[in-house]
């Protein structure tokens, strides 16, 4: 399957209505994972408020782990090593522990398990990693979950607008420099990771309001700035809204605003996130990169064994 | 007060004794602040793990916030409107609210608060901010303040290696990319920080083993690599030293390594903090920046008032 018809597939992914059934009281979740396994718990996060959600990117869980923890192991090849450890901690800890893999060692750690298809890239199953989440915390339903797919249908349909931004990206050689704000910190990171991965290419988040205490005294003054391309989305509140027009006036910078389509937080954040994945493969065929070559990533780990 | 001599009385600072006195029983720990001063809070999260730690920098309050959450709004100024907008809801949720800050409306809104001394850039005033929430959570008593501060009258002794690495990069007009990583991920954040306040230079920052998982793919291949100028930190367990080794040869680039003195993680993370200080200053004077100035901040501030 080439990269293109992965991407496709996120349409379908977002029809899976596994849920897991976690236990009534609880204190805290924490949910364990890397790159494209790890962010789905970051996403989620910043859509679910009701307990402290703490996402782990290492392969230590912290001490408070415990009963009342709810305990969510996710890696899509079920074989990355900081999960496995974390997952493994957490087990001792008592902790309720539910895990979302293709398979793997860490499909071997709980029987509360949701078993997800193998066969793509890690990041390319975003749907798959995440509609549990949702479908389990936020009770989305059948209803939703079409919505959500007949959305990413449209961007597959017509990502022209994302193309473009990819084009320039790639034929001006610049550096995307990603800046969300809440609920969609997440996406902006998202976007990095898929430049890096995708496009072979360096890229920048961050966040409003919180860039606005630090690097926007760098933006007027800085050098190579000319190297660097500004994207943020639309969507925000009134308060972040007036905070990117001040950012752009204040620094002489100009944003390039991505207006996301969708009725809700949860649609318009799968929107942000397929148009991104569009820009970046379009700056991976501009290069002449393979976006589905993880070569480096893949050496280093054997280096590390 | 010029800038430098701001920097020299971190070495003072760090010897506050004050502490709170918290509730004997709490679910979680929810720290709410910006920039200079929300760092604080993010940088103590990395040393506790007792209970689960939810940094704010945002207007809002999670949902979960009540009576058995233990918060703490931290603005140097005080007069941080995200700070103040979620330090009142706290206070409307009956959790039990402490305060960090020189004055302003935040020290009127909880009589459980330490107040600091006014008069320097709310960056420059971090151990002030940070010593209160070790002395509470982490017991640190005099003589480990001693011996952080002993530790950091080293570094304004000799900040050669620190002013150094500064030279290079204002010289060489690069833009720093800081890799951290635990418990250094905000030390890195902070260096970024730095960059963009006391510099006006754009800069980047990312930590192991999660960069591992992206970052690491683009490093190989990117355009424009010349552009960056990578540091990162001694001081890692084995598994982390690993990865960087391997991450330099995989992707065939030099990481210049900062090695840190202390005895602990708690020193290594105020002597790192304080090297990546006189780095940014360097490269500050070398630009013909003046450090102190924010004035496009306040800019900011003045037009979404």
């Amino acid at each position: 399957m080439d990269f293109i018809e992965e991407l496709k597939t996120l349409k379908t992914q977002v029809l899976i209505s596994d849920s897991f059934k976690i236990p009534e009281h609880f204190d805290n979740i924490v949910i364990s994972g890397m790159g494209g396994s790890g962010i789905v718990g970051k996403l989620f996060s910043e859509l679910y408020h009701l307990k402290p959600v703490i996402c782990l990117d290492d392969y230590d869980i912290p001490d408070f782990v415990g009963k009342n923890t709810v305990f969510i192991g996710i890696s899509y090849s079920g074989n990355t090593e900081e999960a496995i450890s974390c997952t493994k901690q957490a087990l001792k800890k008592g902790a309720h522990v539910f895990v979302i893999t293709s398979g793997g060692d860490l499909s071997k750690l709980s029987n509360e398990r949701i078993v997800i298809p193998s066969g793509l890239q890690p990041r390319s199953a975003i749907g798959y990693m995440l509609m549990p989440l949702l479908n389990t915390f936020l009770n989305i339903d059948a209803e939703k979950r079409n919505s959500i797919s007949n959305l990413i249908n449209g961007v597959d349909l017509h990502h022209e607008e994302a193309s473009q931004l990819g084009k320039e990206i790639a034929n001006e050689k610049k550096i995307p420099v990603i800046y969300g704000f809440s609920p969609f910190r997440y996406v902006a990171y998202r976007w990095k990771t898929q430049f890096n991965e995708n496009s072979k290419l360096m890229a920048i988040n961050n966040y409003f309001p919180e860039l606005n205490h630090n690097d926007t005294m760098s933006l007027r003054d800085t050098y190579l700035k000319e190297t660097f391309f500004f994207i943020t989305f639309g969507g925000s509140s009134g308060k972040i809204s007036r905070r990117i027009d001040a950012t752009e006036k204040v620094t002489s910078t100009t944003f390039h605003k991505v207006e996301p389509l969708g009725i809700d937080d949860i649609e318009k954040m799968f929107y942000l996130i397929h148009f991104g994945d569009y820009i970046s493969l379009e700056t991976a065929m501009i290069r002449n990169m393979d976006p589905r070559d993880v070569s480096s990533i893949e050496h280093l780990k054997s280096l590390i064994r």
